[in-house]
């Protein structure tokens, strides 16, 4: 506790951008299913899409200071990631520390807590993923940590992952794989482009995917 | 587990509709109160309001082999409705396996369980009721059943049962009992438009409904 | 159980309509954090921002006998509020109620219960905060009181307090604390927009309030 | 609701009792892992195992007038089991009831509710497994039904099925089937018994069940 | 925030005791079902069945100073109640507290949040009441208050009210009321022992209570 | 998917076997204040406390392929540890498993799901902690891996890494701190050994570590 690792790499951003276009559900398919936070990680707003860098935030319960000394510690095009060090749902966060970040290129927040002032940030164009929405106020007494291993909401976190977050959720991609998942993601897309034709001409997934030998083969009985 | 039932009677079309044009309250108290499934069940998007049949699916957790199967039983009008063998959030559905429902003529989904690429399902109109929006991606390597009676989120539903769905939630209607719940439905729905006009108007339910005795037959005191 | 208190007092209409102004977590904070509803009371649709004096409603589980009771007791500005005496998401409240209560100017429900026909209640603009939307019906069988003391979604509510509800959630304000609680909230809003417009320019917090000093002191190190 | 059906058929006694010997997960896997209530229903003390038939109990919330009802269609080695109309914890029954049902031979509850006076119960000697254990008390006002088809705690029961109850939770036995889920229970003893032996041995499963080839064959790699 | 009030009221001792003999469903049910907590409020192990006046704490998560305050402020017979100020379950209590607050006389610990060495206290015979066990430490850097009104487990609780708790749960009476209290819980018991006899014997609720004529003008039907 | 690590590195077993002696909330507040595994971690029954190297198992959910090949690389005195890829709480393992774990010299399991047969296992004196005491069975159909780093019930945990589980719940102490752990988990021991005498004679914590001051300069107020 008490320590703020300064100067983390990075992913590239191009490839964070891209990331942010396959969304969660392909990024998570594509490298093999992993990385996915608990599904209790909600956006406040539908629609929203991003990608980003993530400064990793282990915070006491109740206790937002920490936020504080990350916001300094954010680039462009980076999301802040808050864990509480035990369950919590305060309000961590609101319409002033959403300013503070954007006005630091910060493009979302990805909180295992709660956040306030939903209506502001809607209006504000600043998405965030938590797990309550609670306006119950902290206090800035105990140390907590910037930039180091996290778990939060059930995925181990390292500060610069890269986290992809839609409707569907959030997922983390390991600093040092973003470039490889980019690349099966993409082509799970194109992939599916081919798919998406032939199953809303009427296609079966059976036939598509030759499902029914196995099927058989494995006792599947019609009746 | 392992059984495909193919040609399941369901309730006249017609029927189906008009119940949909009830709503899931009128629907739930037209038939006694019952039908409900649990209030975790909830839209993805807001605004929709269905009927259809049950196709129905039972799935082992995680495993979503069975809903290729099922949808090859959809006819025109259907609902997919899938209960897992235990519990389970995994995210057994998304836009390609709507895109080939749709494609069959099905009207949604209902799932005890999770949903994803909602953003896409939401694009293409295609409801689902969930109990969460998680993009966990599953196998295709353990059978189900296709068609059996099952249990979802607390309601016993048979294959070919008529499903309602809105807002509210998720109500079931045993598919021999459609018309005569229908009845009743609009009886209630006629019954209820008076009854709004004179609430509108400052009439109070005390006196509406003829309460004031009972009340105070059962001892209320106004101090 | 079984009493109805009829002639409660109420906070002056300009500072109820004041406290709305200002939302649930400015009003939380300007009364020492305290106050607030537990955060799974959530509203049915997003952007309603009201105020009003508390009409409570102690109810059995199952039981909507003392929502009929408890207009009659409504007047213009007035919010419900219903606390079942065991945990209970039945659906207490629907289009017709709603009818009735914004028939005697009644500004919304909060409920620690469940409400149904949530697209009428949508549609008519009458915002709800509840733990669940279900449809499940309830009777008319049993005793309850209106106007007394209760726990709502963990707060301790009385008749004539002070309810604030927003997209944040709920916050009580005592009766007699109104008038206070509103200035050392307008004070809080007046404070905040100058601190806004200096974090949307770029200046940190760590350096706005101070907090470098004491952060050093308690031993934050920077690696 | 408000029907009693009386004369419910119910399954051979001795098979029941050797049901209850088997236990329930042995006779949950006996019919291919299906009939089990979900994993909150805990009992209230460990050690207990029995099996019985259903006398089934569909209650309103907070009401539990119809387990007076039900006591009195009792019969010997019964099991009452009770499942509201929608999800309540109140404690439906204590010790005047347990003495009540006892007198007739009762050999236990299962109750999607919750249960108080748990230790007389304890000292009594009578297993209950409950969803909570919850003092909150209940009415008498309003009509349920004995006997009738339930879904409890996420599984479907129809009065005179076989309950079976141990420290594992609650697992159901169609009456129709349970002299042939009997005889597989059994077998699969049997089977057990010998596998145990070689398992205390030091023989790994993945020997005695022929495993290495089907993993290799999926892939599995040894680093 | 920041209060300690000192010399609380309390009850006659006398009364306490007897209340902890008639257990927390019989004094429940004496103050018309009102009082109980939550039902996830669970004994840390099973049998002990006390009472005390409250000694309160309102504590900010995860933060355990004011136990030590709160301490001080025991006398002979009390039980200490804490509930924070919002959601937690960090263990603010173990057994070093308890071996103090055992030296001043508490007789147990009743905590809306974790408590942890559970192992010990149950060793040492000090009866916990928790939401969680869960060894999470706190820290002790931001105030509360000691002595203060507060919710607990959705109960509304003064300091110097009566705490009633066994192996159902905790409940709460209010320390002006808890001679009537009393007296009617002892009145429900008397009556009970005479209903268990007959109960015992074989006789049925619905004749001893006279229900059978009730239901039957209320609709039950028997088939 | 679908790798098993062989020969991992474990702690010295003299260093595991005296952390089992401190216990849990001792060798978490050793490690300031990290570690804990979520606390719905639940023991099946009271009284064990022990302590080993994980043997680590992902599992796909609901089923169990995976344990019979985690067992083949159990050493004397390890646990094993298994984390599901997605929420589940089916009973992956049970007596037949847990003979074959201690025919290796396996000391328990930590599982992030669900366990049966808890009769058998507390009569075997085999100790498990778990999310859900839950019969249903498992399939062997899907790879998993074994001994890789993942997260359990949100910890994250490497394979070799130390376990200490006891009555309060689970603590993971990474293999290369253990020694150091292990040390400061003796300091905190013999210090408390001496706070616990004091207290026992009624010295208040105010008064031992000197908190009156500061108490006193944060604002608390005595009335």
């Amino acid at each position: 506790m008490g320590v703020v690792v300064q100067n983390i790499e990075r992913a590239d951003r191009a490839i964070i951008d891209a990331l942010a276009e396959c969304g969660v559900a392909t990024v998570h398919e594509a490298q093999d299913r992993t990385g996915l936070l608990a599904s209790y990680m909600r956006p406040i707003y539908a629609g929203a899409r991003i990608a980003g860098s993530a400064v990793t935030i282990s915070a006491p319960p109740g206790d937002n200071w920490m936020v504080h000394v990350a916001i300094e510690q954010l680039r462009e095009s980076d999301i802040l990631l808050l864990a509480p060090t035990s369950p919590c749902e305060d309000g961590y966060f609101g319409d002033l520390l959403a300013t503070s970040a954007m006005a630091r290129g910060c493009r979302g927040l990805v909180i295992d807590a709660g956040v306030r002032d939903v209506r502001d940030l809607t209006a504000m164009g600043f998405p965030v993923w938590s797990k309550a929405v609670f306006a119950q106020g902290t206090v800035k007494n105990t140390l907590g940590s910037v930039n180091v291993p996290v778990v939060c909401a059930g995925a181990a976190i390292d500060p610069g992952d890269v986290l992809v977050a839609d409707d569907d959720g959030v997922c983390v991609v390991r600093r040092a794989d973003a470039a490889v998942v980019l690349e099966k993601a993409r082509a799970r897309e194109a992939n599916e482009a081919g798919k998406r034709e032939k199953l809303a001409s009427g296609i079966l997934g059976l036939d598509m995917y030759k499902m029914r030998e196995r099927l058989a083969a494995e006792g599947l009985k019609y009746v």
